[in-house]
């Protein structure tokens, strides 16, 4: 099951395998909580802080997951992903640590820290124009060229299995706590992470439901879900959430999606925005806009969210000081 | 070992015995770490974020230990503490999770969020003029008056020992990772965190080093740890580090301190920024100015450490979203 076989099933067995590649690599990261959130939600609120993994997002599961799951021949070539953040540092993280080289494909406008830190990390950046070249044609034109193997960042059957291993975390952990019923929401881009933790949960926790958080405007997986087609989002509007403004559902994480998750929730920037607020001054984490989309909609649409247990996975923190202390100033 | 018996021994079953009365209470803060990190610290550099802990500081740990440690007919009496900020909220969510009273005696200029969360926390607040009045014979005043057990910041057994279980999480997780030898940096008012730390360490970890971090001009325990005698504070400094500004060591944390720590560091307001923002921009944390003296002491000094392993126990994330700002700003 690798990039020859994209289509391949993912099911709770590779989510497993992954896990176990994973162990002494990943973090397995705590469910925080507190009372003055439980006061806001209305139910108790657990909040999964995935802006402490490696790399500050959980992108870094799902790099480690698809370059350890690699034939070794294939693997020591090297490995190409294109991203402007999050997806950009967990492969070139993963590639280090496993020692092969790595290209990301980066806008030439990206935040100069990422473009830095992707660097920092160890990986050849390769720019392009955003406004007049195509990413995915660079990415699998080297892949081509250097015999590079391509690590996407969702539409990949063992990064959505690397991702499920934080929803084998949640068991795990709920399972502990003895919680037996919750709804599980997810910040939601291309369904990479909401899928990966539906399939861990149907296995080991049936009573949970996984429902995605997307930015107002860029609900394309609530309205796909609901049509249960893959329908793409409509052009026009603008977010914050700059981790995950994705055009539509994968192809291969929505058959999942629509299985086992949903309904959908959207959360607006200003929801956000205070959700950013309250992670700082409760919880003592840094989360990005995009990795509190599933706490905003927890603490300000408690009516929307059914039992007295709510678990938020938090995906990451990678965010500029400067819109960090703006959202503070803000709430 | 309670109240009546102040100067009784702390030992290693004093901690382990916490550490029993706390499991499933408190939670185990695991050991973050950023490459990018251990490039400034010029080696591995592993950080314990006690901000994460239930009232975002380690001072949860003690305030459980000391309030379980009581007799049932004593503790359903209730408790009473002075203290302006994290020993307040520690000790309030600790008995409310009790079910029993507490009483806090909080200076009036107390920050009013201090003040609020104390208060929201189930705590009743007695508020005294930190110019006029002295906090101590208050709280005995109505330690003595209502029955109350007075649960002192760091001068208590069981308060040290509390305290010492984030050591034993050290231990373990050191163990786990195959490190047999490090510097532990530990933020110190006090010293009852710090003690306690070497309690575990001495046990389970007697490779490793505790070394405690003061504020540039509040060096009392380093002076003191040189002297081998309780220095006070020289008067006239000023610190953005609150938390751990206290006049001298304890009378019982002192003979641990000089038996196991040292030799004790400093560090300026302007490196605790540095290192709060770093702690930002690398872990995806808040610290408060003095839960980040033992980050800035490891980034700023590494010629005064020794070993290619330096353990940080960040203390406490409990800052004012605009002194974070600030910090975030000039770093």
């Amino acid at each position: 099951m690798t990039l020859d076989d994209p289509a391949g099933p993912v099911t709770i067995e590779t989510v497993e395998a992954a896990a176990t590649r994973l162990a002494g690599h990943v973090r397995h990261t705590p469910l925080l909580s507190s009372p003055f959130l439980d006061e806001i939600a209305g139910r108790r609120i657990l909040v999964k802080p995935e802006c402490l993994q490696h790399t500050g997002s959980f992108k870094f599961r799902g790099a480690w997951s698809a370059i350890s799951a690699l034939a070794p021949e294939l693997r020591e070539k090297g490995v190409v992903a294109y991203s402007s953040g999050n997806h950009a540092q967990g492969v070139a993280l993963a590639a280090k640590m496993h020692g092969i080289p790595a290209v990301i494909v980066m806008p030439s406008d990206a935040p100069q820290l990422k473009l830095k830190n992707t660097a920092a990390l160890g990986a050849e950046v390769v720019t392009y124009d955003r406004h007049g070249e195509n990413r995915e044609e660079i990415g699998g034109a080297l892949a081509a060229e250097r015999g590079l193997a391509l690590i996407r960042p969702y539409d990949d059957p063992q990064v959505i299995a690397g991702q499920g291993t934080a929803g084998l975390e949640i068991a795990a952990d709920a399972e502990a706590l003895g919680i037996d019923r919750a709804e599980v929401l997810v910040c939601c881009g291309g369904g990479g992470l909401t899928s990966g933790i539906g399939l861990a949960l149907e296995a080991y926790r049936p009573g949970f439901r996984v429902r995605p958080v997307e930015p107002v405007g860029f609900d394309d997986v609530a309205r796909s879900l609901a049509a249960h087609e893959r329908l793409e989002v409509i052009p026009g509007s603008r977010s914050i959430c700059d981790a995950v403004v994705t055009p539509a559902p994968g192809e291969l994480t929505f058959p999942i999606l629509d299985r086992l998750c949903g309904p959908g929730m959207t959360a607006s920037d200003e929801d956000v925005l205070f959700a950013l607020a309250q992670a700082f001054r409760r919880l003592k984490i840094v989360l990005e806009p995009g990795g509190a989309l599933s706490l905003a909609a927890a603490l300000r649409q408690p009516d929307r969210i059914e039992g007295d247990t709510v678990i938020v996975v938090a995906s990451g923190g990678n965010v500029d000081a400067a819109v960090f202390a703006r959202a503070l100033e803000m709430a």
